[in-house]
């Protein structure tokens, strides 16, 4: 006889909410609505909307890696902008009826492991049924210096990458069995850590750290950055477009993981690849120089001047921008 | 020659977010992140999710309405619980590539008309694409006295509704040509009345502020609240579900609009109809009638009594609360 599966439908939506209980703050039940306490700090508040075969599939995640990877994506948005205090998360989800309650409860302990290593709490939500598999986290953190923002360049910065990129690319490459750039053979820890960086991306806190701890006394706190996970040359496209400057970027700074497939085909996937989470940051020099004693995994790899937003090479070879409009949602 | 329609696939993202610019606080969109400014008051925050088909349907309500209720319906369950200066929204929507820019637009348009009438502003949010449309609000409004929660009716308080019940389920019923409870003719004053209830649902500021404004020096702000949207009878429910006690409610005190039919056959859409957006509340006696001076749509229709949560009419005759669920999502 088959094992009968128990469907979200065949719970109900008060036991599932009563389900879900051990996941939230306390006391954020009985009312649709969450309270967060006064501030002395302004807040920053991020929203992201994660669609079923869009931005996850079941194909290659299970529901877990779903929920931790919703939480730390959102997490990297604050991060980037410079918040270290995560304060709360607001969940919604959008579930087909005969969505499986074990998915449901994998999905939020996903999150919860997510929001135990990096902080939070979840203080609310709503849960309706749809056709399709829907998430939107809204997640707020405390304001702090420095405020990152994209339109902070100016020329004279130092960019700086705080980590590998095309790791992410490559997992997803790996998970779906796609051809690769060209016939090699994939070191088994690259392999490893490529699907680790894909299935459970690790937001930048500890660079945001070493940032705040590192800068010199002699500069202020104006800095700019983002987080690449619409992948390298797209985080500095969108500096160089915010701030109304240029960037030149030197072809032999930028980091590859040790084991990385030398071959020039595999260097899409470290420009253009996405879902890395690491801080791309422009810099007075100073500070730059600073935060790559404090921070082994850091590297300069180019820098700003005037001019109409471009992209170069340091040959002057410009780079094409258009490669880096993969994420585009339309 | 057939005019050519412009979808949000044709303009592009970028050039969406530019065109959406005008409706959101200036500086929002170089970054994906929105900032709120510190607050010596705890904030409330509320996220709701709208799924075409279920929630709202481009045969009954244009673009505009629907933008309109989105924003409205979520600032009810601020209003519910208290908050009278709402602070802000994000917004996350999730739409077909083949949506017309001009629906957008519009969705928009009416999204501020409600910021326009009852306060707070856009401040950022998330955009992608998917099968179907989905909205996702979460609203932050400051918090103040009184708290208004489900849990806090005691045994003696006072129920009061702070206004008519059913006309939004009777415009919905005008709106999609369905049968009606029993053949009357409907006054026309009354069709408008619930046509608009339904399209264009109006949030309890009002009343808040008159309950604000009325409480007596010698209660506490300790007071239940809910707003109808599920329901008379089911606001109710949880009321008494969350307070763990009983209500009975008078038949002959329920409001009803002057021109609603007299025939018992309608009863059913005014209890249960939902998607009214009235105030519920379980206050102390003298609160209750200090409210009834100053609110005159406001009315004392039943008391809160110790005992397992259940809901009786006057009569003591029990109130069959499984007719309450209409509005389960699964």
């Amino acid at each position: 006889m088959q094992k009968k599966i128990t469907t979200i439908k065949d719970i109900g939506e008060k036991e599932l909410l009563n389900r879900l209980k051990k996941f939230l703050r306390a006391g954020q039940i009985d009312d649709d609505i969450a309270e967060i306490k006064s501030s002395e700090k302004n807040l920053l508040i991020n929203t992201d909307l994660l669609v079923e075969k869009i931005h996850f599939s079941e194909k290659i995640s299970n529901p877990k890696d779903i929920g931790w990877k919703c939480i730390t994506t959102n997490i990297s948005d604050l991060i980037c902008s410079g918040s270290k205090n995560i304060v709360s998360f607001s969940v919604g989800l959008v579930l087909p009826p005969n969505t499986h309650w074990k998915w449901v409860e994998s999905l939020y302990e996903g999150m919860h492991e997510a929001i135990k290593e990096f902080g939070g709490e979840i203080i609310g939500g709503d849960c309706t049924s749809g056709e399709i598999k829907m998430i939107s986290i809204t997640a707020i953190g405390e304001m702090n210096q420095p405020r990152l923002h994209r339109g902070n360049a100016i020329p004279g910065d130092y960019i700086v990458s705080t980590g590998y990129h095309g790791l992410s690319r490559l997992g997803l490459a790996l998970l779906t069995s796609e051809k690769l750039p060209s016939k090699v053979q994939i070191n088994p820890e690259l392999s490893n850590r490529a699907i680790e960086a894909h299935k459970r991306p690790y937001p930048a806190v500890k660079a945001l750290k070493a940032l705040i701890e590192c800068k010199p006394q002699t500069t202020s706190w104006r800095a700019a950055g983002t987080d690449s996970s619409d992948g390298l040359i797209e985080s500095i496209r969108g500096i160089c477009e915010s701030s109304n400057c240029q960037a030149v970027v030197s072809k032999t700074s930028i980091l590859k993981d040790p084991n990385w497939p030398k071959d020039s085909n595999w260097n899409d996937w470290v420009l253009y690849g996405g879902e890395d989470y690491e801080l791309i940051l422009s810099l007075p020099k100073e500070w730059a120089e600073a935060l790559l004693i404090k921070l082994k995994s850091a590297k300069i790899i180019g820098f700003i001047k005037q001019g109409k937003p471009k992209i170069f090479w340091d040959n002057l070879e410009e780079i094409n921008i258009k490669k880096a409009n993969l994420f585009q949602h339309f």
